[in-house]
């Protein structure tokens, strides 16, 4: 059985959307088919809380538009800009490429380290972190600095300043394990893991893999407690592409 | 000098404005002028993250339109739709429902519980407590079961729903202090804490007090960590509401 | 109505009492009334767990007898002593300056350091934030060291320590606002956070607005839990002042 | 290509070899050639720590002469014997029933509560929890009591034994996601989710696809901080299965 | 070499100075010689926040004028009254009687339940364990109730009323030790392990031993963090037992 | 009434059994008679998770022999191989080197360091302490770097190595006592203490004192929650020192 997923990326940026494809389809098994898609509207990237807020409607209309024609989604962004809403309107799984890394570290080793695209995104990753109840597990989150990660051109700087930073990580901060969730660096991660000595997990590849799993195992957002709530119909003035969302079917149960 | 305080009710409920503000005048100083505002799109109820969604983005927007006109805004909902964004692109003070009256738990005692007025409510009050890193001080959130708390013509039936729902908190979950953060409850504060002898803070009436507070004492949002980043020009597409703003001003150090 | 709010200055020291003064002066509102008092008895200023065990005993002293003369109670020391039994002897506010500014933080940022006046403050420090169950909030504290904060004829270099001592807390430990509770470092404020982008809180400032908040809102301490004992007539050999308090009525209930 | 993978069940019971056969048969890609092995030595159910400490030796034995052989293991037993130690003897990634499912609970839900088959387990379950730092995302262990899951006779009673372990996790200890890893319970799960509407993960399906994501994906254990340590050839009296294995080698860097 | 230690009873109830030496004798080695005292003001029992700041001048006035006289001190009291301050003022070994036993804990099983004597007792007692970082194994502190425990004359009702409250711990709260710091049940410990499966800690008889073994290691307060301020000369007014106290010497060091 | 204890050297290096030996009878009680012995088989040093579960192997066996002969048990290295299940198969106390010392540090200050023998200590130490639900405590592990810690013949330069990391622990990571469980440093505790002005525990010498404590007072591991399973016959093939171990009896109660 061919398994359908949709990629969303949540910005604007279709260089962006093209990174994430390369990541994904050298992830994905061979009987994966995967589409990629960018909301029309929305910020360019990803930079503050406002970004995100922004960001994440496009992210739930898409999902509430395809929510019958795939069999899992996947929100291209760290930032996981709607996660918990999309969980709430469709009933296939919704991964997101900055929990997803995450969620593997314990199988090789106690904590992580986020190597970052720039200083705003420390403050935003923790609170991610610190949702998913994961803050035991985190070692720091280390940004960039000046925009030198933008660049991918010259790729002996870029791989000495992610060196750096990843040497930062373990040494200062005591990570064992690192993440990057910016497609752009999709090509890396093999050469900063035998610099380092450890695990170096990308976002889109370790969310490829995760959706893949759920789909063949059946699995579904639960229910009961975080989401319990599925969206009814009831008066949304001005979103239309939510306001006739007809309730997906739960499960009966006998109770 | 007078304070001008926004109240942006972010549903679309008029007569849930309505009872904000009649909760928000009997708290508020003498020299203090308030604004009670809806966005004109959204939904007319917050009850799922989607709901959250839709909200923050009609908060948003009307802080980004008034924010050179008023003095603070408070968000009146206790789901706090759009606080992070919001403290981003104004400078002003903003306040919300949902995290004012836990700061002011300490000053009474040591735990609290926040009645709540549905299930789907506890899932998304426990993930603020958290993001706000207060869990410490949470005892429970009580959702009210099957919509006792929106009929507020049978008052004693009401007062007794609550009565049993604060004791529950106070004796099975260890609360000592009660919050609600339901406009629509304004006026059985006093009596609920005269049954029960805890004190009980009520959402819109701790957020004016404190939004005064910091006007009157000129306190703003921090620009390192959390709030460094403002919004600056960039393409945002579909959202002229926020395209054009201009960053405001920080202060500029010497460093 | 006016509030009448009684301002305890632990220490035995008259300059601070004057330093505080001008604080609380300067940000109550209009029809608040402000009486400063010290105690006859104690140390001349709190540097350890003896001096506070010391302090506690006037600060507790003052408020029996006083307690039904005021409408709030401020102990205006940053090591808040004799806090916890103060709310037990009185049914009215009791705010204390070192709880007071750390419940306003999350209203600015996530984290807080307190910049201290000498070393020893920092344990006592730690531990009144672990007793309130805030130190997921704490960044560090910072002593000044050698004694540059107690003079204060030297403008300049005291701003300049301060602004070295908070850009450690920024920078080194993640703070995102900055409190201080030595009242005579009052004028300090508006400057230093103007050099370093972030609020600075200021320990009396912040108890006064908080007791006027309490008082208008009409909100006690809980008398469920921590409160939950207040003290009834026994023998107290040696301590006349406690001996014949009689317990206040606690509301009634109907259980 | 081809995945290799080993899978150990750290008892000497045969039919339980068989029964964690069947559920890694249903659950591996097509392309996944699976192995399924005891060790000679060890007891016949893991039921205390000193079962554990046996187990372990067994399982590590097994990695230690099969280390070459393999692309990943398994170690098909909810205690997880020895996995610290496996993670140092081999280079392979080494995936456990235990730490496996709980991994995949924040794709969706909060928390997870682990239906034991009795009471001996939740000990020893919450102190591999702890270890993993997972905690914050533990509901409960719920055990099984007086033997009813060692039969799978009565498979009606067996339902409704599990239905009543699930319905106390979720409405008494607040579980989202539920898991067991008894792998006598493979047939269960989807029939229990939907009587419960929560995802029910199954350790030894959810260990194999993880293991493959991890070949898959070229992820190795970490080798700085926990498993910095790999095995020298040194003096081991009486263990000559570890007294002579080579170091593996790890990657050299260039700092 | 015999050790000299000082057992205070810090309220100034004759009959508990009693029951307190009874234990104390029981516990002591051979040749460790103890004298009991009280202090001649206080409460007559501590039942407050209050009680315990008056209880604790009480006692750091006896030992503050016994310093130079004993090897060790006992605060006979589960509150702790003073115990921080007296850690200061003194080189030698201070221990209390409700820090002592929690300290065994780990010896035994993973968490504690504290059985109290009446329902003021859990705030109090919980706002230990957190001072002293041990929160994480506390299970509960279970109250009395209505003062049974007060009476020693019906001893089967008394044991079947403590049975009880152990049982609620175990089972109900998790608690895998108990502890009770009433001096009053010294005889009723063994009898209670034996009913109940568990150890059960009494604290004088925990603090003696505890006592012994700092003196026999010859260990000492620190003098770095948190007693790093020892009490130098200044002025205390009012307080001529700590105003003449001359600091101690502490070790020199070389740096 | 002399107490016999057992002191089981976990690895098979004599002289380290030497200076175990050297520590514990300087520590022991006149009327203590303790016995020490090595496994006759096991790792020469406990350097990696491997020999820790191939040490508890040894550890536990001798236990199973000798459990009839002794009235305490002493596990003397600091990584507690065996602990947990040593406590299943004994009815009487076990105390172990590396969870002994850090018991002690609430009498004496707030935090601890463990002052390490190499790189590979730390993780290991930091999973004990949080398995011990210590964590709260722990403010750092220091390795002593380039085994200079092996080498006793140079005292001069061993104590400016152990001050040097001691002072990092204080300074750096805020340590108020310091913990080493390396039995070759036996004779350079009161050295360092005098030379910090912090206590140093010393891993053999607490567990002797806690282990006639446990004897004395005569306090045995719980039999619920933990350590509720103990042993029972079954078929542990090619284990035949547990085989035939015979339950001990538990306490019966009424219940």
């Amino acid at each position: 059985m061919t398994r359908k997923i949709l990629v969303i990326n949540p910005n604007t940026s279709l260089s962006m959307t093209e990174d994430i494809k390369k990541s994904a389809e050298a992830a994905r098994l061979p009987d994966t088919v995967m589409t990629y898609v960018n909301p029309p509207e929305g910020p360019e990237s990803i930079e503050t809380y406002l970004d995100e807020f922004l960001a994440a409607i496009g992210v739930l209309k898409i999902i509430a538009a395809e929510r019958d024609n795939y069999d899992a989604f996947i929100i291209a962004c760290g930032d996981d800009p709607g996660l918990f809403g999309a969980r709430e309107i469709t009933d296939k799984p919704v991964v997101s490429i900055g929990q997803a890394p995450m969620l593997l570290v314990p199988l090789m080793g106690r904590t992580f380290s986020i190597l970052g695209t720039w200083c705003g995104d420390a403050p935003r990753s923790e609170d991610k972190v610190a949702k998913y109840g994961l803050l035991n597990l985190l070692a720091s989150v280390v940004p960039s600095g000046e925009g030198v990660l933008g660049s991918h051109e010259d790729h002996a700087g870029l791989m000495d300043r992610l060196e750096e930073m990843g040497r930062e990580a373990i040494e200062v901060n005591g990570a064992e394990v690192l993440i990057t969730t910016c497609a752009g660096l999709a090509g890396v991660h093999s050469e900063l893991s035998k610099r380092l000595h450890v695990p170096v997990l990308e976002g889109v590849t370790c969310a490829v893999k995760l959706a893949e799993i759920m789909v063949d195992l059946g699995l579904k957002t639960t229910r009961v407690g975080q989401y319990a709530s599925i969206p009814q119909p009831k008066p949304l003035k001005g979103w239309p592409e939510f306001q006739h969302l007809e309730p997906f079917k739960v499960g009966k149960g006998k109770k």
